[in-house]
């Protein structure tokens, strides 16, 4: 049988995945990236993983059609990262070669956003739409642009930044080095940021009693938890974030008019949560003629959209001959 | 010899152009749309137009390949515009049918913004580019976004709405009904309400004692020409002015890592002042790796841009048969 290998590269962790012709996954596995050991260590143990979990699945490499990356930072012609954000490889980093070189196969690359927004297109949530949008919420905020069937890379592989659209001209740095970034609210860290905030100046209330003596263990997914409970700082700040993002969704609607907006990632857990109150606030940032058009909804592949989409980029090129 | 005719259709002047394979025009005639009538009125002074048009230019109508048509409005399926937003016809009005009817000749219609920009990549400024942007500033502002060299129209037509993207919450009512739209800065009204009302508030400088007694007067030009005179106020308010498009230019850059961005309609005259302006502050917008890859320039095709647009609609299809 031939089958595929999707890998989901993160600044901590990689998952790697064994795939059939429709993207189902046998069998999977997380590593550590480690890119501190250089690019070259890093693709020899996903390449040593990649034998093994061949081996367990008693699959001959030699059926092995090909591997899909999808890796941070912007990646161009499916083969080069231009900037090496979390790694200690340098720019311009030709990926796809040095993993051929490695493997023996044939390798493409993307930018891990589009990677996502591809599983999501060919799999999931996205599959009967031309015009959708995928916007992964965790440790960041991204897009994946999909128009007319195709993810966007933009000119030099750098379109989708849907994070750095800026918000409040007198608001905090970016990690990206620009002012009052939509990243700086609308992400796990702008929420646990905001809340903190909030409990210390109000000091009041359920979570704040929870939380007082131990701010160190609070986490994203308490503010959806003590908003569900009626607390009111999390409500408050749970609002500010949907506000903040029905604005940037608003620009998205107004921009592209796509037919549905997915939200993945990790915040995406409590994607109801986040959809119900972004639908309050959308009427006031997008045109309402697009509004009767266009779903959001939340993604359908979790965890495993890395590995599909990045599998994906392998799948459309060779499928086609079997 | 073979010709084709493009017509861009604007809420008080209709202009029409019979152009050859390359889009050079021949012959041009502007007349009034005076939609009040009716499509079927207007529709047949205008056939009536292209016919005068082709005996002046001893054409035989049987040479005429196509019609093209830019109408204000999102327009789907190149035939049918969804939403009458300055006329007298009815929503969904199959413009296509109705001038194919009237004329017996084949013919594409596209919403305005989109033919201007398909004429500045086919023929003008982004010739050269498969990611770029036309944003025609005028009474208002929008976008025409080329990906992938094709113009994008949405999933239902209405993307490109760049004037209605929201840059001051607590702004100007927009004529789409919502508030502080960029539109309400970006765009010849709103630079002529801002300028008057800094001149009724400061009362000083040369424009405002120029204008203080004919501020009827006082037209958008006027602020482009008192800043090069050194005017405070005329400076002020340009700078105003390009902060807001900067950015909107910001988000464009940030979404879609274009590789030009082209400033079409009336105000365009003015570019060059407004580019230099806009580039001081777009860093403050758009993510540093986005910027060394981007030209902000003129656009080429000026007031024809809209029949050479239009017209290319006919031609992208007919003349790869010639």
């Amino acid at each position: 049988m031939k089958y595929y290998v999707g890998i989901d590269i993160g600044g901590t962790n990689t998952k790697i995945g064994v795939v059939d012709a429709d993207a189902n996954v046998f069998l999977e596995q997380h590593i550590k990236t480690q890119s501190i050991d250089g690019a070259e260590k890093t693709f020899t143990r996903i390449w040593e993983t990649i034998v093994s979990l061949s081996e367990q699945l008693s699959l001959d490499l030699s059926n092995l059609v090909g591997i899909g990356m999808g890796i941070p930072g912007p990646v161009v012609d499916n083969a080069i990262v231009k900037i090496a954000a979390n790694f200690s490889w340098g720019n311009d980093f030709n990926a796809k070669q040095l993993m051929e070189q490695i493997s023996g196969k044939p390798v493409f690359v993307e930018n891990d956003v589009r990677t996502i927004a591809l599983g999501e297109k060919l799999f999931g949530a996205c599959k009967r739409y031309d015009n959708a949008i995928v916007i992964p919420i965790g440790t960041g905020i991204a897009s994946g642009i999909i128009v007319n069937g195709k993810v966007l890379s933009g000119s030099s592989g750098f379109a989708g930044e849907f994070g750095h659209i800026m918000v409040n001209e007198h608001g905090q740095k970016c990690g990206c080095g620009l002012i009052g970034c939509l990243e700086t609210y609308v992400s796990g860290p702008g929420l646990i940021r905001e809340a903190k905030a909030h409990m210390l100046e109000q000091r009041n209330g359920l979570m704040f009693t929870e939380f007082q003596n131990k701010l160190d263990e609070f986490e994203a997914y308490h503010v959806f938890k003590y908003a569900e409970l009626g607390d009111s700082i999390a409500n408050l700040v749970l609002d500010n974030f949907a506000k903040h993002l029905a604005y940037g969704l608003g620009v998205l609607v107004n921009l592209l008019n796509p037919e549905v907006i997915v939200l993945a990632g990790g915040l995406a857990k409590s994607a109801e949560q986040i959809i119900q109150r972004v639908n309050q606030y959308l009427p006031k940032y997008a045109l309402g003629i697009s509004l009767p058009h266009l779903k959001i909804t939340k993604a359908e592949l979790a965890d495993s959209a890395g590995i599909k989409g990045a599998a994906a980029l392998i799948l459309q090129h060779y499928t086609a001959q079997h």
